[in-house]
């Protein structure tokens, strides 16, 4: 069995670079921040004996050796980025209970048959830079290593300068280091296990996600003299688009596993007494099943269609939809899945199946190998906020599952 | 007769200064492109004679003596700073209008019996720094020095600071220099003249103003798993305020008159995965009757309050209104406004009465003494914008308005 409280205190001492004021962290991917959270899980990688690889995309692979040096890793990881105002448990739970995993089996003198790994995967949350899932993204041939390093933040920075400033630019090529199946363990960032009171989430698979950059244009013209009948207002306009993103997912054809966001939004040129001439926002949709996803989509686009058209407001505007990223609803590998609640039910754990609504770097795993997750409940099932919180015994109990699981896969 | 060539020439030379790609202009107050502006102007006020003042919120006072130097003088004068995006006629044809009248007075040796003045004010778009119309308002004793000076942009930069980084710490206390009368040209920054195809707006008026800053504060969390039914979105709550603003103005009770306005808006962390915890935004509420522009607030505060309640959404969210600054509808000077008038009959001109739905520095300045303002047409209307455009012919008919009701006031 692990050690709770060393799995406990490693997340806390990870939690102080980058500490918010409200008790969350702020570690952008490839910010300074990521840097030395990089250096600090680095640093006890190499103490825990594990050999490290960076690629070229800045994901971080820790091997530990088996006695068949010819077989594949057994793959664990996550990430530990977060977001502008995110948890402490996010990602880095997954990382923690990995590398917990190989102290305990440094610890009982245990050499696997298979190698084991640890991978910390570069920018999973999508914040600062899109793709999403980025590191897992590219390792798996989702899409180009050229894609991910030439992508931008906001302040026009670029992914292969952020990685070389935090010295993050690895020379392996990608896909040096190959797993042969793939847990990760995580909070559930959703509220049913612990509604339920269940320790154990035995995750079956991900909704789908698409992700899209919308900009409604009208006419930028003054606040005062300009009549209300003569104004193209965009903001006005979008306002009716941004809130079909959530009707429509809270219709209850799409219910319960649909899900409508916009989370950023910015009017121009924004200054208070001109009506906004141009206005972007984005838009988050997903949902459990391909072909519903698909028709949340289909309303979406005809609800800018209409709002276009004049139809809704009264008033034309232009509406332009870019398709940013998605990826479909992916399940998990049957027979790792029901390793993971195996190993569960033989700890005497409650458990259950749940979906994730969260994209993981598993999701792409997914598409290599087999691959399963193990969630563990968060306090009020909230995530991507500083006051994100887990119970000790929750996070104990996953590390567990996973280094039942991890010793199976590997035997 | 002003020499129209020369008064365009002076607006072109102006409009190099900040020029942005589109045609239009941005020299927000008190930034680099402003100080370079006013260098110029004053440059220009020098070479035409005046002595020049700068006061203590920088507005520049260029006088030029009577024959009376008891008498106060017959003031002119509006702003050169700009929108982010605005145009090169909106305040910059108030100040060369005046420029021109100066120099054409010049021109032809006339000395006039009252002193005449022409004024650049400080800050009159309020865009970087509140309060709007800054200069003219500390002028008139509106609000105090102080609250000027301390004002900050969204980068926390003081307005104090930055007059002294452009040049423009003048000082001369405040009310150095005083108006015996006002007068303003300025464009319409609507489309009533254009559409009428009238030379000349003799602006009886100003709609009233109010301003306020909303915050709609929701809970943060996971766009993924986080269930349609337990998301406390801000953004998807200020939507619906969002779009209240608008349809209170649209609102049959208060046309035509009545204008509702969001410019801004920002939602927060910003993040396209994170359902937005809270949400900033401003609204601009005018309308020309006293009565109704409170009725609009009311409406407001009573969707607001609807809002925070739970009873537009089913979800209660919080949200604070602070008030950001006011100014009631303000009729100008009869006796002046009738010799705008006259001066445009006198010459041959089509007029009409108007109300400006902007607010003006005449708007203060009709507070300590009499005031009135000329328009004159400009393109579709539009203003803070930077395709505003108007006809060389139009802004020479306005300047010879001025020159002659600025004679008949010195006399
Ligand atoms: N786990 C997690 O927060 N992933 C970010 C990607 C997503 O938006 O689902
Ligand atoms: N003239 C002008 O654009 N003034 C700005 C103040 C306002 O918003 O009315």
């Amino acid at each position: 069995a692990i050690d709770g409280e060393r799995l406990w205190q490693s997340l806390m001492d990870l939690a102080q670079i980058g500490a918010t004021p409200k008790g969350g962290n702020c570690r952008l991917a490839l910010s300074k921040e990521d840097g030395q959270g990089r250096d600090l899980v680095v640093g006890w990688m190499r103490e825990a004996g594990l050999e490290i690889t960076v690629d070229q995309v800045g994901n971080i692979f820790g091997v530990r050796p088996g006695r068949d040096p010819a077989r594949k890793p057994v793959m664990t990881g996550s990430h530990i980025d977060t977001q502008p105002t995110g948890g402490r448990f996010d990602g880095c739970f997954g990382v923690m209970a990995g590398l917990e995993v190989m102290r305990t089996l440094n610890d009982q003198g245990i050499q696997t048959e298979a190698p084991l790994a640890l991978t910390i995967w570069t920018n999973e949350e999508g914040t600062r830079f899109v793709p999403v899932m980025m590191g897992s993204g590219v390792h798996c041939g989702v899409f180009p290593l050229e894609t991910a390093l030439a992508a931008t933040d906001v302040d026009g920075k670029a992914v292969r300068d952020e990685l070389a400033a935090i010295g993050y630019a690895g020379t392996a090529p990608i896909g040096t280091v190959q797993a042969g199946s793939y847990l990760e363990a995580h909070i559930e960032q959703g509220p049913i296990l612990e509604a339920e009171e269940t320790t154990i989430g035995v995750v079956t698979g991900s909704l789908g996600l698409r992700w899209y950059d919308v900009t409604v244009t009208g006419m930028e013209a003054h606040a005062g003299p300009t009549p209300m009948a003569l104004r193209r207002d965009a903001l006005y306009a979008a306002t009716h688009l941004m809130q079909a993103v959530v009707d429509i997912a809270n219709d209850p054809a799409f219910a319960p596993l649909g899900r409508g966001t916009v989370g950023v939004v910015n009017a121009y040129p924004a200054s208070r007494n001109v009506i906004p001439g141009r206005v972007q926002f984005t838009v988050d949709l997903r949902h459990e099943d391909a072909a519903l996803l698909e028709q949340m989509e289909q309303r979406f686009r005809a609800a800018a269609a209409a709002l276009a058209a004049g139809e809704t407001t009264g008033t034309p505007v232009q509406v332009d939809i870019a398709f940013v990223q998605e990826f479909p609803p992916t399940p998990f590998d049957r027979t790792l899945v029901e390793r993971v609640r195996s190993e569960a039910i033989a700890r005497g754990m409650s458990q259950r199946d749940i979906v994730t609504g969260a994209g993981h770097d598993a999701v792409y795993m997914a598409r290599c190998v087999p691959t399963a997750m193990i969630f563990v409940p968060c306090k009020d099932g909230i995530s991507h906020n500083e006051v994100e919180d887990a119970d000790p015994k929750h996070l104990e109990a996953g590390a567990n599952v996973l280094l039942g699981a991890m010793l199976a896969q590997a035997a």
